[in-house]
């Protein structure tokens, strides 16, 4: 009998990309709130969702994660620890506001395959991020007021965004978009011939979380510039105005998704 | 509207980590045919693909891969190029012999996700091959009687497999199992509480290629060892008898695949 | 006028792999503290240096690197961001304890050719070790008593050693031996055909660092296993006994090095 | 006795990053032959080199290498396999014409440390060249008359260089300026205090290679762009005009350095 909740299924199923839920996470994250294209921003929405506003998030994430009681999995660090960059919009669905995510980049296998099972559009990509200390030092800032921290995104060798945020003071909200709402497209295409364009999979899903604790949230400054790509279609959301940027933990457990909506 | 072939659809297309099929392949690749413990073969097939022998081979490939008419995609190597290490298993499906993949190794993004829709079971792992030159060198084998090659595995930092392989004459038949009857399952898990052992696809597949063209085949002796590793059962797949190696190049173009059975 | 620490030297300076010290270092430490076979110690003492007693350090640490008055490295964190893996050993110069570093391993070009010029016998390897979150959430341990961290290192896609350790109790000295009288061996070899054992460069050197603070010092037990390489001799060094696990951070600056004796 | 070439030494010698010389090298090159700004050629040109003249040679490279007898570097691919790209400059000494590299990227210790003693200004960065195959493909060109090969460059997470050549004709020289006469400076900064400006060894070097062999070479058209970076001078390099694109294979030993003059 096989086993595993992704493939490679096998006898025992500790061979799978991906274990099975529930998946426990843990990060650290810089975050920029800023303005895109609305016209733009439409263009990326799927069918099921409609504009709400000009507003967008990126998130620059350190994240260790493990499945249940997988103890093992954060002492091998290489099996939980990746980094990650989420873009968020603003949108509609059936009137109320959600956040969708056109772009984000992952540097692990296990979090590029669990993503796609809960329909994040992941491609691979490294992220860097500051890192704060618990020591006074020239080479890091601290987590307080005129603290500096940046962040940025590479992906195939190219360099596509670079941000940078500065302290200023603690607030009790994340920015918006933010996870909380976010609706993601479930999607499995068909390689038969003649049903390349009629997937398998095409759903609009709600992501579910839980267990969720948030740090204590610093807001400043931002600056954030996005790179073209040849192929990438990022830069048709370049900000055209930064609001602000962030600096916060982040704890959550997974182990749901809700089904919206079948496209096919 | 929304277009590409898979995540993450964007207004042109462009940005999905898989461009729309035909797939064409170029690869140049290291062979081992091995033996197996028949138990254990048996105990990593899916429903439906019965034991048929105790062979097995080890391919690694350094591939180049573009979609049609992409000239561009190969001018752009990172976009293009990736290293393979493929495991196939002999079995039978409804008394016909076939190949089974229990485990294959990716360097890409885009190799990684093209494979999950033809139901290879990737992740993400690290293949070197020797190379070959046109050019006499204490540096490099010779393509001819006598020239040693090798070729490794590692994935999330560690070693898995080495193989070398020293070639004596050339042959009319790559070895067997190989890609021409290869059957796959597609597969993608429900992560909706309570449905997390009720997968949204589970299907065995046939593969599906044509175009191929095959170089001059050199075969000879080799040898191959599997490392343990703390949750890939790689090991159970271990050689107990090395049977040959083989090098040759590879062509062929995928824009199909054929459903053999529902496994739900 | 060509200017710059290190090649490349260019007009402005600014293309040298390493810039111009000061450096400024703070990085977070996993370390175990453990003996050796003695003879197997002295055997990879240079010249002027004596065994002093079997007992060794490992250290696994994420740091974060600038230099003066370079706030934008760590902005750009790709540029100061780098993990390393130290292997410390005890010795004797003239009568006093020292320590000696026979092997080290990092990640980021500006670490390994800074490295040289200080006498480190840098390779490229890759380090990973647990992280502590400031949220309570079952992907990370806490940092106090019972917490969990592992550290492992891999070096040309081979896991060479493996390490956790369980946080007990905080005291107030770092593991022996440390870094603080760390003695290195400068080396450049002539490439001159008939020079080739008559180095440039060949002496003992002593490492300084100034501004030095150490975080809380986390002490508990450990584990740690080194494994094989067809080539490194690490597994000479392999523990006979684990005597304790440390976490901590850790901020120095280093403009300078003092020469102990040419060995030419 | 701690033995070889670099370090960390060792008592069998085993462990150096670097083997003893000889080292073996064979490679397939993609070149593009380009004018630059002669003022800022000459920028770059160390102390004992003057203008010769605008023309320059960028190099992209895929290399296996290995030193005496060590059949066992090429069968463990990762210790013998690099990439490379190389700037090279026109330049004279004393009266006669000379090449000089202002900058050069390799991806593995092993060549940027044994670089490093032949005064190769080395440092980290990821090379791509599009590949030949022997067998007909859409996802490979034809090594002849309309075949295009791309190269690019990248360091730290940022693309430096793009290039691709379209093939036209064999013929019988190599671009100029290349390897044969190329002049480094071999360099080793002084870390003591008060001394950073003053190195330990700073030295005009003449390269040498023996046992040289080239395939056939073929020439055409090239496309180049090199990109900005906020520290990396390349850009000052960048193309005036360019001139031809050429793709071959090269073989050489190297054992040995002339030292040229004393720049202290």
């Amino acid at each position: 009998m096989l086993t595993g909740f992704s493939l490679p299924k096998s006898p025992k199923g500790t061979s799978s990309v991906v274990p099975t839920p529930p998946w426990h996470f843990v990060g650290t994250a810089i975050a920029v709130s800023f303005e895109a294209e609305p016209n733009n921003i439409e263009s990326f929405l799927p069918e099921g969702l409609e504009l709400d506003s000009n507003k967008c998030t990126a998130y620059f994430v350190e994240w260790q994660a493990v499945s249940d009681g997988e103890e093992k999995e954060y002492l091998d660090p290489v099996r939980s620890q990746y980094k990650e960059t989420i873009i968020l919009v603003s949108a509609k669905f059936e009137g109320n506001s959600v956040s969708y995510c056109p772009f984000i980049w992952v540097d692990q296998d296990v979090s590029l395959v669990r993503g796609m099972f809960q329909g994040w559009p992941k491609q691979l990509g490294t992220t860097w991020i500051t890192r704060a200390y618990n020591l006074p030092s020239k080479a890091s800032p601290i987590v307080g007021k005129g603290g500096k921290f940046g962040a940025t995104l590479s992906a195939r060798e190219r360099r596509l965004i670079e941000a940078s945020i500065t302290l200023n003071e603690t607030v009790e909200s994340l920015p918006t978009p933010n996870f909380a709402k976010a609706v993601n497209v479930r999607y499995f295409p068909n390689l038969e011939l003649g049903q390349h364009d009629k997937p398998l999979i095409h759903q609009l899903v709600q992501l579910k979380s839980k267990d969720v604790s948030i740090s204590e949230i610093w807001k400043g400054d931002a600056k954030m510039v996005f790179y073209d790509s040849p192929y990438l279609e990022l830069i048709d959301l370049k900000p055209t105005r930064i609001d602000s940027g962030y600096r916060f933990s982040f704890a959550m457990t997974v182990d749901n998704i809700i089904p919206l909506k079948d496209l096919r």
